[in-house]
C-alpha cells in the first residue's frame, strides 16, 4: 500500500504537471470549423471555369426547357429537380408569381443583382436509352454564362448528371436569407471510372424498401451509378424467388422481412430513372447458410467423428442436383435484374466442413480433385459458365481469381482485402477488369471524420502499365449489414460514401483534402436539405 | 520492374495460400447472432427471483391501480406506460373488449395460459416529491407472483423505476404473434450509484428540443437519472439568457438555433417527470470563445509581437468586470435550473494566450501569482465560491482538482481522461466525491459492438478503502457534439449508453458480457419499438 501511495503521489505530480501541457490549444473559434462553400459541386467536375459573375435564381422566374431530343427520363428528372430547387428556396416552383406581394418582394430582394437566371436549355443530342449500363455516356456540358444556360449531352444519363450539377451550383446567399444565387460557370464533365458503386448488405439486417429508395436518392446526389445489392447471405434470404418461394418463406428473418418481386422492380425502376444500375449478388458457394433452411441438401453437412454434427457448410458441389437448381435460379435472376452483370460472390469459403464430409471426399477422389480450392474452382467454373451461357457477365470476389478459377474474359474481379496494390496489379496483369473496395468499407469505423481515410484511396494507385490501368472499372463502397439497420444505415453511408464518389468521378488530380473539406460540408448540408440524414463529416457546424 | 514482378509473384503465392486460411470459419448460422431474450430487464435488477410460471398479458384485461399515496408523477407515468404497453401489443389500452370478435379472439389465443395478469397495485408508502435529486430514493419492490402484482416504493422515483421494470418484463411470445406474456418474478431493486448521467454537448452542433426529448425517453428506459447539459462551448452559445440575451443573439450558430427559456423549462419538466435531473454546464474559463462574440472583454486578447493578434483565449481573470458578470449569470442559472448541482467545467484551459497578454502578466505580478495554473485557481476559486454562496454545489472537470484549487467540501470532481485508477484514487483520497466518464466517451468509435468496451468499465475499479469507494457518486457517458447532429445523435447514444447504464445501476457482480449480449439485443429492439432509433449492438439480427 505504501508503494502504491508513492507511485500515486509520483503520477499525481506528473499528471499535475503534464495535463495542461498535453491539453493545450483547445480554444476553438466560434462557428463551424469548416464553413461550407457556396454552390460548389460534389464530386468536383473534371473541367470547370468560373466566370466570376453572380446571378440571382428564383424558381418562380425560372424554367427548364427541352431543346434537343426528349426522353421520359429527362421529363421525370425535370420534375425532380424542380422540386429539389423549390425545397432549397422554400417556395414552390411556379412560372408566374401568384400575387402582387410576391412581385414586390422579389423586386426588393433582387435589387443588388442585375442578372436573374431564366432558362436552362436541355439539349440531348443523341438517342434516348432506357437502361443504364457500364457503357453509358455520362458526359455533359453545362454552360451557365448568361441568364439562359445550356446543358448538353449525347445521352439521357449525361443530362441526369448535368441536372444534378446544375442543382448543386445554386446556393443560398447567407444562412439567414432564402435568396438563391448561381455563379456563372462553364463545365465539361465526365466520370473518371464507369463503375461507381455502393454495396448494401440486406441479409445481416433487413433494410426497408423506403430506406433503399432514399439511399438511391443519395447515390444520385453523389453521381454513383451502381447499386450492388448483396441481397442474401448466411443470416437471411429476403429475396422472394418466383421459382423457389420457400427460400424466403423459410429463410428470411420473418415472413415480412422480404423483398417481393414488386419491391425489387420498384427499386430497379427507381434506380433506372436516376441512371443507377442494380447489380444483384447471389454469393456462393459460401455465405449460403440461409439457402439451406428451405433446401438443406444444397449445403454440405459438417461431420464430427464420422457423424453429421448438425451444422452445415458451403454448397455441396458433390450433389449433382445443385447445378440444375443454380441454373434455374440464375435464369430467374438474369431475367429479374436487367443489368448485364451479376455478382457471384465466391468469397470466404470454409473448407473445414468440406474436409469433414465423406461424400465430398469421395467425390474429390473420384474426380481427381486434390485441393479444396480445386473443388471450389470446379463449382465456380460451372456457375460462371452458366451466367455466360445466359448472356450475362460475372463479377467475383478476389478469392475466385486467387484460387485460379478459369474465368471467362470480361469477368470482373472485385478486390476487397489484403494488399490493394499487389492485388490490383495481379488482377489487371492477367487481363481481367478490376473493381476496388479494399479501402472503402463503410462498416469500418474510426473517430470523427473518417471519410478522410476513404478520400486517400485511388484505384489507380498500383504499379502497372496503361493497359492495366484501363482495366480498372472503378470501385464500390461497401455497407455490410452486421451493425446497421433502418435506424442508422443512411447516416453511416452518407456523407462518408461521398469521399468514394469523388475519387471515382473526379480527375485523379482532385486529392486536396483541405479544399475538399469545405465542399463536403456544403454537400452534407445539401443532402440533409434533400432528406438524406447525412451525418457531420468534419467537426462543429450547422446546416440551414 | 523485374524485382517488383518477383515480389508480386511471391506475395501472390502467399496470398493464395493464406487467404482461405485467414478467412476460414465465416459460415454463420441463419437468423440473429444473439437471439433476444424475452422479458429480461435492462439494467439488470439487483435482486430477482424467477418463479417459473408464465402469465398472459393483455392491455384490455389489465389495469394499474393506485393503492398507496398518490403523486401526479405516478398518474402521468401510468398514462405513459399504458401507452407503451399498447404499442407493444399493437392494441389500445381499454378495460373492456369493444366487441364479440375480440372476446373470441382472446379466448382462443389464451387457451394455453390459465393465468392472465389483471392488476398491478402501485403502493407508494412515503411522501410525494416534486424534484429528483442526488438523494432521491429509487429503490422498489416488484412482486409479480399472482394475477395481481404489487409495486412498492417509498418514493415516486422508485415507482417510476419499478414501472419501467414492469413494462420490460412483458414480452411477445414469438416474433410472429402479438400475444404478450409476463413471467412470475420477485424483484427488489435499487441503483448501485446515485448519479447515472448522460452528457450531451449542444454547442458543437445544435440538437433540437425534439431530439433531446427523445433522448430523455431513452434515458428513462435505461434508468439513467442525470442529463448533464453541456449547453454552451467555444463554437456556439445557444442558451438564451434572460439577463444577457445578446449572448445567444450573437453567439449562437444562427438566431434560431437556440434554447429559449420555454425550451429549457420544457426539457427540465419533461426530465423531472421521468425522475431525471437536468444539470447544466457553463464551462469556464476555457471553452468560452462563443461568449466573447457578444462580450469580447470577457476574454483574454492573445498577443503576437506585443500586439493583439485578433484571437481570443480563455476568460480574462484580470478584468474585474468579469466577476459581477459571472455572478449575474450564475444567479440566473441557479434560478433557471432547479437542480442543486451546477457543472462549472474548468477543463482544457489554454495558457499560451494568457502568457502572451501584458494585462494578464501585470495582473499576475501585482497579485503575486507565479503560475498559470495559479491564475486559473484564482479564477475558479471565485466562481466556485459564488456557486456555494448561491446555495448550490459545483462539479468540476478533473483539471481543477489537479491544479490544486481549494474546493469547498462536497464539490464533485469529474474524471474524463488519463489513468482512471490513479485519478479516482487521488480524488477520493482527498475526500472529494468523484464522477467517472473516462471510459464512457460515446464519440469514441470503434468497429461494430463497441458497447463492450463501455461494459468493461467499473467506477470502483481503483485501489482504495471503503470510505473512498463511497465517495464515487457514479458516472456519465459523454456525447460530445463534434460529429453528431439531429441525424445521428440518438443512434450514436443508444444502445451504447445502455452499457454504461447497467454498470451504474446493477450490482458489481453483473459483468458477464456473454449473458448481457442477449439481454441487450432485446433491449435494443425494445427501445426501437418505443421510438428510440437505437442501432444494432452486436451483429446480425432483426426486431419485430
Amino acid at each position: 500500500m505504501a508503494n502504491f501511495s508513492n507511485m500515486v503521489r509520483c503520477v499525481f505530480l506528473l499528471t499535475t504537471l503534464f495535463v495542461p501541457i498535453i491539453l493545450g490549444s483547445f480554444i476553438e473559434k466560434p462557428g463551424p470549423r469548416y464553413p461550407p462553400t457556396k454552390g460548389e459541386v460534389w464530386p468536383k467536375p473534371q473541367n470547370q471555369v468560373k466566370i466570376g459573375i453572380r446571378m440571382a435564381f428564383e424558381m418562380e422566374q425560372f424554367q427548364f426547357k427541352i431543346v434537343g431530343n426528349n426522353s421520359p427520363l429527362i421529363d421525370e428528372a425535370i420534375e425532380r429537380y424542380s422540386f429539389i430547387l423549390s425545397l432549397q428556396s422554400g417556395r414552390k416552383h411556379q412560372r408566374k408569381p401568384s400575387n402582387r406581394r410576391m412581385k414586390n418582394e422579389r423586386r426588393t430582394r433582387l435589387a443588388d443583382d442585375d442578372l436573374v437566371m431564366k432558362v436552362l436549355n436541355i439539349n440531348m443530342t443523341g438517342q434516348d436509352e432506357a437502361w443504364p449500363s457500364l457503357q453509358m455516356d455520362e458526359s455533359y456540358w453545362l454552360n451557365i454564362d448568361d441568364v439562359t444556360g445550356n446543358l448538353i449531352s449525347a445521352s439521357p444519363w449525361g443530362i441526369l448528371r448535368g441536372l444534378e450539377t446544375f442543382s448543386q451550383a445554386i446556393y443560398r446567399g447567407s444562412p439567414l436569407s432564402k435568396d438563391l444565387f448561381i455563379n456563372q460557370t462553364l463545365i465539361y464533365d465526365f466520370p473518371r471510372f464507369p463503375h461507381r458503386g455502393l454495396l448494401l448488405d440486406t441479409s445481416r439486417h433487413y433494410t426497408s424498401v423506403t430506406k433503399i429508395i432514399k439511399m438511391l436518392d443519395g447515390m444520385a446526389y453523389n453521381k454513383l451509378n451502381v447499386f450492388h445489392w448483396h441481397i442474401v447471405d448466411d443470416q437471411s434470404f429476403p429475396y422472394v424467388s418466383a421459382k423457389f418461394p420457400t427460400m424466403s418463406q423459410l429463410g428470411s428473418f420473418t415472413p415480412d422481412l422480404i423483398y417481393t418481386p414488386a419491391d425489387v422492380q420498384r427499386i430497379i425502376q427507381y434506380a433506372r430513372r436516376r441512371g443507377i444500375r442494380v447489380m444483384p449478388e447471389y454469393d456462393t458457394p459460401g455465405h449460403t447458410r440461409s439457402w439451406g433452411v428451405a433446401y438443406p441438401s444444397l449445403l454440405t453437412q459438417c461431420y464430427t467423428d464420422d457423424k453429421p454434427n448438425g451444422d452445415y457448410g458451403p454448397m455441396n458441389p458433390a450433389n449433382q442436383d445443385l447445378y440444375p437448381f443454380m441454373k434455374d435460379l440464375l435464369t430467374e435472376i438474369v431475367d429479374v435484374f436487367p443489368d448485364k452483370y451479376v455478382h457471384l460472390g465466391g468469397d470466404e469459403v470454409e473448407f473445414d466442413c468440406w474436409k469433414s464430409n465423406p461424400e465430398i471426399n469421395a467425390y474429390m477422389a473420384a474426380m481427381n480433385i486434390t485441393t479444396f480450392t480445386g473443388l471450389e474452382e470446379v463449382y465456380i467454373q460451372k456457375i460462371v459458365d452458366m451466367v455466360r451461357d445466359l448472356g450475362a457477365y460475372s463479377l467475383v470476389w478476389q478469392e475466385v481469381f486467387l484460387n485460379g478459377v478459369k474465368l471467362p474474359p470480361g469477368t470482373v474481379v472485385h478486390a476487397w482485402t489484403g494488399n490493394q496494390q499487389i492485388l490490383m496489379y495481379n488482377i489487371t496483369s492477367k487481363g481481367f477488369p478490376a473493381l476496388l473496395s479494399t479501402c472503402w468499407y463503410l462498416d469500418h469505423l474510426s473517430n470523427g471524420g473518417d471519410w478522410q481515410k476513404f478520400y486517400n484511396c485511388d484505384p489507380h494507385n498500383f504499379p502497372g502499365n496503361e493497359e492495366q490501368k484501363k482495366l480498372v472499372m472503378g470501385g464500390e463502397a461497401c455497407m455490410w449489414g452486421e451493425v446497421i439497420d433502418d435506424n442508422n444505415v443512411l447516416q453511416r453511408i452518407f456523407p462518408r460514401v461521398s469521399a468514394t464518389a469523388e475519387k471515382l468521378w473526379s480527375a485523379a488530380e482532385v486529392n486536396d483534402m483541405e479544399e475538399a473539406r469545405f465542399r463536403l460540408e456544403e454537400h452534407y448540408c445539401r443532402m440533409n436539405k434533400r432528406g438524406i440524414p447525412a451525418q457531420p463529416p468534419s467537426g462543429p457546424g450547422f446546416c440551414v
